[in-house]
Parts: C-alpha cells; structure tokens; sequence
C-alpha cells in the first residue's frame, strides 16, 4: 500500500520516478553520464576532468550520454550543459555547494575521501563566543572515534582554515575532512586528532542560511574581512575548544593549516601567537594577505615569528595563479635561512589539490621528537 | 588580485559567473522565479504551491520568470522543468534532498522556520552501538543552547523518527528541527530539550553516502524494516543517550514521535516499551504496520499498551492516502474508550503538514502534571 503514496508530482519521503537514468555510473577507470532529455537540443558535460565542455550524444530513447576515462582517483565535481544553462545532474542526489553554486560530484575508486565501513568520528556544529569579533559564532569540530570510545584520552587539535567565498561547511563538505581522517586514522596513516573548522569570514556569523541574515546568495567579496580581525579572534577559538574538549592544551598539540586566504590567515596567525601552536600548513596560500586584494605585506616582514614553529610548511600547484607569490615568500625565507617544508604539484587553486595537500600534511604533524 | 581568481570554468572557493539572475525573490506575499536561459524551448515552475507546472514566461532577454502569490506561510520547495528535464534551480544554493531528488526551497516569511538571530542549539551526527541490529548506526542530535551554557542542567528528550525513504538527516533538512527548536524555545513558546533523531530504517546504518555502500542512489523500497527490527532497537538509542548527554531519564521527560513509517514506529513502540516514555505522537501515521507493505495488524491489536501514556496524539491531512487508516484506529480507540488528543488539517501526505504538526505537538510535551 505505502508503494503507492508517490502518486503526486513532488515526492514526500517516498518513491519517485525522478530517477530514470542511472548517472553517474564509475568502474575502476571510467565514468559515465547520463542525461534523459528528449526534447533538448544540445546537451554537454562540463567536469574538472576537462577545461572545455564535452559533449553529450543522444540515443534514440532520448538519453544523453558520455564517458570518460578519469585522469586520476579524486574527488571530481561536475555539472550539464542542458540548452546552454548549467544545471546539476538530476539523477545524482550527490551535491555539494562551492560558494554559491551547487556541483555534482562522484568519487573514484582508491582514494581517502569516500566514506568506508570503519570506526567514525563525529561531526558537530557548535556556537562559541568571539569577545574579539563581538559575536556569537558557528564552527564546525570533527572528534575521532576513539573521542568517544575513550572519554578520559585527550586528543592533539588541528584548526583547518577555508579560503575566500567559503565557511565553516566547506571543509567537512568539498574538503571531505571527515572521511579522510575515520579513513587515515583506522588505515593507521595517522594518530587520531579533533579538527576544527572555524568561519574565517570575520564580518559573519556563519555559513549562509545559518544566521538571522536569511537564505542569501553568498559571493566571494562579502567575505573579504578586514586586517587581522579573523587571526586575532583566534585565541578565542582555542579557548572555546580547550574549554569544551578533550585537548591537550599546549603548542605541540596544536596545528594551524588553511588554503588560500586561510593560508593568509595561517602565516598570519603564526606571526601573531607562535606560541600558541608548533605546526602550520600553508595550501596555495595568500601569504602576506593584509585583509586587502591591492595590499601585500613587505618582504621584511613576511618572516615568521620566534619560536620557531616545528613544521612551517608551504605546498601549492605549478598552474596556481598565486605560484610567483608563494615563489617570492619562499625566496625570502630561503634569504633568511628559514628552515620550512615545501611540496609543489601539478595543477592549480583547486579542492583536487587541497584534499591531497591535506592528506600529506596530516602524515606529518604532532609526531614524536 | 584574488578577484580574478575564478577565471576557470570551475569556481574554487571564488567568485563565479554562474549566478546571473536571482531567483527565488520571495515578497511578504508573492515569490518570484527566474531562470536564464536564452536557447531553451520550453520552462515551467513544479511546486508545492501548485499541483499542475506552472508555465514560465520568457523576456527578450532569455530570461523566463513567473511571480506566484504563495497559498500560506510555509517552507516550499520546487523544481524548473527545462525543456522536459526536471532540475534544481541554478541560482539558489539552498536545496534539499527528498529520497533520491534535489529540490530547491524558499521559506516565507512568519514561519518558524527561518533561522534568526537567536541562541543557536548544536546539531550533531554521533554513531552509537545497537546489539539488537549488530550495527554501529549513525543518529542527529539537536542539543538545545541551554545545553552548553549550563553544563549541570539536564534535559527531557524527544525522540523523532521519519518516514519511508528518510533517514537521519531528514527532520533536520527538510524537517527544519534546529531552526524550529531554536526559535519556539527563544520565544518561550516551549521549554529546552534534546531531540534524538535515529535511523529508522532496520537494514541501514546510516543515510545514503555515510556508510561502506558509498554514494548509492537510494528508493524508498529499500528502507522497508522487518516487522518490530527498528522498534525493538529502540532501548538501544535511550541507552545511547541517556549515558552520553545530560537527560532526565525517565519516562515523564521522554518523548516519541514520528511520520508516516515513523508514526507508525511510534505506536508500535508505546506497545513493546510503554514504561519507556509519556508521550506519543502520530503524524500522518502508518499505524499498525507491520513491516510489510500489505500487512496491517488486525483492530483488537491495535490499543496502546498499560501504563497509558500522558499523550497520545494523532494528526493527519483530510487529503492523506492514509486518512481512512488513521479514521479506522481513531474508532478502535473510540470503542475502547483510549484517550488521545487529534488535529486533522488540510493537505496530504506532506512535509508541510509534518513541520506544522511538529510545532504544535512541542507545545504539547513536558508539561507540568
């Protein structure tokens, strides 16, 4: 009897015919697309997996359809071109949202990001206070299983930065942070860790939909923030965190690691409380961001702060439009014989690249002396 | 500089071209729809608001639109049809997940469904273990504001469950949970409390994309339960629970509630665990399932069990493919005498009805004797 209750034209927590293709549809190398659109005219595909739309052909039942050999195992997200408007796939109930834009994605086989039958951690969404930003904030915590397995071990912390046009959701959501970390921690690739993911947007609350603001469309240039107002609510951070967690409160058991502006904010944070943290990532980061797109930071004073910090480390992609700044920051690190960690990869500014920098990164904090 | 970061045909944490109308503009009365597209044929608007497509309209730019005066004040939630294929709409980034399809969505104003500027709960997604499924299974938990502010302070508990084809992310998206919460206790319309938000779904440990399967496109067929499997785990999650979060346990500040499958989940477990909690709530509810389809139990087996409950409560749409069901059980009540409080609106078998009923019914649980 309940078989039938989808009768009308919007499904209710029942079945639907909205899934008449199956699409995408991955094997161990390729990927397939499919689009039921018999009265379209033109339908292509538009994918990280190429720079240029690919096109789409028609069967005679009125699907659309392309495959293509994945260059690599990654995280892809993608969209159609149905008559010339970009539209997620139907048939793929997978999306996630980039600023302001919703993707379909699949995940290849032999990667961290997919979601495996293993032990996992739990993902929360607290309010803290900010006295630095005068606010009531959203952040979003990954705690290890063995958090809540084991009540009285504490846990190292990694804060993990989200760059221009992003917020407290991007990396748990594009970034597939919890995922790679039940995924590294039960492959023992890495020790168990609580990572937090604060809004870096020092003008907002929260992600979008998540304040009195309302459903708005959010840009990249509302979450420009003023100078230094993010990096000095950071010690707020760390004290909500200490406060309600099972930490261990000391520099050694901190990281900091961000991309793009949160790389910015990253370097920035380690110049005004290197004390406060032993290990910083910068991903394809906007170093010596001052809170400006016109103003940079003067090379003398791009240096980081003593302490030294045990890891300094920088990676971006040799196609990265901000390459020759991070180019230029290493010059004057290596000029001032700064020790840090530097890994170069091939492509650009992309999510592909930041998963993969975090993944690495993660293998080389809070290790032993 | 960073401005011209999205240059791609990707955006990554950037600005994007992608948003060139803006669609849904929502008035105190009228909402607003637009879609660009210039080579399209043909677009029309599917949503709750209207059983039929209503046709779009296209201007000598490319851009098609249609203005509805919305029936109430509510949640909606809609599609495009472009050129046959229904989509989400490209310029709203708020969509949400029924089953297997994406819709779009917009929230009038006066609803309690809004997020506002208001001391914010915590959402949660703990895993807890369930012997009686042998499944380590995946839960959301709405912990009020009040709940960290005042760490000694214990709670009661409502216990949700969702319908065929739901998992436990449903009452949250499109149940609306936390905003709901959130508002209703800062308006002082009710008190603080948890709310427990399970899998109900017996063969599953968690929705679609959280488990080892992987990001499999899910049909309401395979979320049927085997007759008493969910109920019978119920003890599993109090358990889970009551030891992991500042509850009051005991029956008088626990409360279960659920629709469709979930209303029926509901009435079966006041049978098997009546002691378990005081109140009860039925929307829109299979009752007297029995894990099958086509089985229900026969009318003497449907009473509620002895201790009766402080509140039994019933609610359905006059246009629910369910009424006559509900009307059934109602009588057998009715012949024996059972005590329970009813609300019978307009509307069917809908999301509509389930939030509406959800507000009501919190006014109606933990009340003093």
């Amino acid at each position: 009897m309940l078989i039938s209750m989808a009768s009308g034209t919007m499904a209710q927590q029942a079945l639907n015919s909205h899934v008449n293709v199956t699409s995408p549809e991955v094997t161990d190398s390729t990927v397939t697309f499919r689009l039921f659109a018999p009265e379209a005219k033109n339908v292509a595909l538009l994918s990280e997996m190429d720079k240029a739309p690919l096109a789409m052909t028609r069967d005679s039942d009125g699907v659309w359809s392309t495959t293509v050999a994945f260059p690599r195992h990654d995280l892809f997200i993608y969209n159609f071109l149905l008559d010339g408007v970009r539209i997620a796939d139907p048939s793929n109930p997978y999306t996630v949202r980039d600023i302001s834009s919703t993707f379909s994605y699949f995940i290849t086989p032999d990667t961290w990001y997919d979601t495996r039958d293993v032990p996992h951690g739990t993902v929360s969404h607290p309010w803290y206070d900010s006295p630095a930003l005068g606010m009531n904030r959203r952040m979003t915590v990954y705690t290890p299983a063995a958090y809540h397995k084991y009540p009285d071990r504490r846990f190292p912390v990694l804060y993990l930065l989200h760059g221009m046009g992003g917020d407290e959701t991007a990396w748990t959501d594009l970034g597939r942070v919890a995922q790679i970390l039940d995924n590294m921690i039960e492959a023992g690739a890495i020790n168990p860790m609580i990572v937090v993911m604060p809004n870096g947007n020092s003008t907002q609350a929260a992600a979008p939909g998540q304040t009195g603001e309302g459903n708005y469309v959010t840009t990249g240039s509302r979450s420009v923030s003023p100078k230094d107002s993010f990096e000095k609510s950071f010690p707020d951070i760390v004290r909500f965190v200490d406060s309600n967690y099972g930490t261990v409160a000391d520099a050694d058991h901190r990281a900091v690691a961000g991309l793009s502006m949160g790389g910015g904010h990253t370097w920035r944070i380690q110049q005004l409380y290197p004390e406060m943290a032993s290990y910083f990532g910068m991903f394809s980061a906007a170093v010596g961001w001052k809170g400006d797109p016109e103003r940079l930071t003067r090379k003398e004073d791009m240096l980081p702060a003593r302490p030294a910090p045990k890891l300094y480390w920088i990676s971006i992609g040799k196609d990265d439009f901000l390459y020759k700044l991070n180019e230029d920051f290493r010059k004057t690190l290596d000029d001032n014989h700064v020790h840090y960690a530097y890994l170069e990869s091939d492509g650009g500014h992309t999510w592909n690249n930041w998963r993969s920098y975090l993944t690495t990164f993660l293998m080389n904090i809070f290790l032993p002396d």
